[in-house]
């Protein structure tokens, strides 16, 4: 745990300094472990870590996959952060959201019992859901239009005064925070929005999923993405991660790093 | 955990038995404890748990309020649930829902790890982010038309075609699985729409949180949502939990139970 406060000076220097926007994405899967670390998650997790420390801003955790092995899980999952410190914005991918007495609850574990920086939170139980991840110096990272195939379900849906339903979702809880506590995830599967979304919202910061194992278009992203500040946090998980099946994983995962960190920089030198 | 497959002729079953559609909710916060528990979660859980046995069908864990604890708390929920064993029905109010190799791990992690017969989700994220919870003997429930404040930011929106939002998220839900294994989140704080929705949804099991507390009519609850089977799962979490605060509370929770049942009694035996 740490008293940093990883606020918007603090995401934005560290992009200027590392020129990236890249983020990892720690959904470390037992299954699908390098022979070499013998189905020892946290050790899986440090290696990856120290290997892609100078090469991206952010580490998202995928809670799913750590609660997926119960105690053990919740225990490498705080050791896991633990281990990232202070030089890195820590995501806890969770997708939660209740109401008001509950959400409070989930803001405490997140963000006073394990550290972590920001929360990503479903916005389908409105205002009440949302507001207890309001607080001075930490992120609640919305889900607006998600990379799945599912995203077209209800968040494309058509509202009578025109708008789509993830573009209500943005208005309103745009007004409940402000660019320096609130955030959006926009899949990388819809660059097209993603411009008209950075149009409308020229000063968030945007989650970007997809990338990757998902066929999001990396060069698409950070054309319609990126504003002077950077204002995206690029996230890739599979493709890094499991980058190599031997000994060498977390190199090849860092070779993948920096695969990516060319095209962005590509991008990021003309904007920032 | 259990190998009884708790299926809908076991709630069905259970209902006509014990005469109740009434499910406790274990929203345990270390703050609120009476003395006498000396702030362990777990033994207040157990007491409680014991106290109310013959007097509801259902449990309801609120993972926040156990997440907030961090390592200490999730060895509680494993030992919570451990506790109520195999003679009722275990509901994870967890209200997840990831892209779907993400919500396949937070299946894994509520019915194969800790054992729960279902899970509330929340249905933004669309088919793929709800499916992998489909799994035979166990149930998924969606959150439809929430009981708190928020539910009218984007719940309650009108679509194009004149539905709202949450009549869309039924319809669409509903077809990807069904009544043996789908149930809705209608809160207690929407009797009328709850009637409407029963006259669409005639066989379909609805959780109803809202009451007590949160100033949900259990009166017009049970009239506008009870159907021959019972239909209903009706929570209180507070008005039970916390119903005394001296070395009695307990047996005073039992006794709010026991008055909440004769009023269900009323309405059940019109319908079972």
């Amino acid at each position: 745990m740490t008293d940093i406060r990883k606020d918007r000076a603090y995401l934005i220097s560290h992009i200027r300094e590392r020129q990236t926007v890249l983020t990892v994405g720690l959904d470390s899967d037992i299954k699908k472990l390098p022979a070499v670390v013998k189905g020892d998650v946290l050790a899986f997790n440090k290696v990856i870590i120290d290997a892609t420390r100078d090469v991206c801003i952010a580490y998202k955790i995928n809670f799913a996959f750590y609660e997926s092995l119960g105690l053990k899980g919740w225990e490498i999952l705080e050791k896991t952060i633990e281990h990232i410190g202070d030089r890195h914005f820590i995501i806890a991918d969770a997708k939660r959201g209740d109401i008001g007495n509950t959400s409070e609850m989930y803001a405490r574990a997140v963000f006073d019992h394990l550290g972590c920086d920001a929360i990503t939170v479903n916005p389908y139980m409105g205002s009440d859901s949302v507001n207890p991840f309001l607080r001075e110096g930490k992120w609640v990272i919305l889900l607006a239009y998600t990379s799945n195939v599912g995203s077209h379900d209800f968040q494309q849906l058509k509202l009578d005064d025109g708008r789509k339903v993830y573009e209500a979702v943005m208005e309103t809880t745009a007004a409940y925070g402000n660019a320096s506590n609130t955030m959006y995830v926009i899949g990388a599967t819809h660059p097209d929005e993603l411009k008209q979304i950075r149009f409308r919202y020229p000063e968030h910061f945007f989650l970007i999923p997809g990338i990757g194992a998902q066929g999001g278009d990396l060069d698409a992203v950070l054309q319609a993405g990126l504003n002077k500040d950077g204002g995206l946090l690029i996230n890739a998980s599979r493709s890094i991660i499991y980058a190599g099946a031997g000994s060498d994983f977390a190199e090849k995962g860092r070779v993948e790093a920096e695969r990516m960190n060319v095209v962005i920089r590509k991008y990021l030198n003309k904007k920032a």
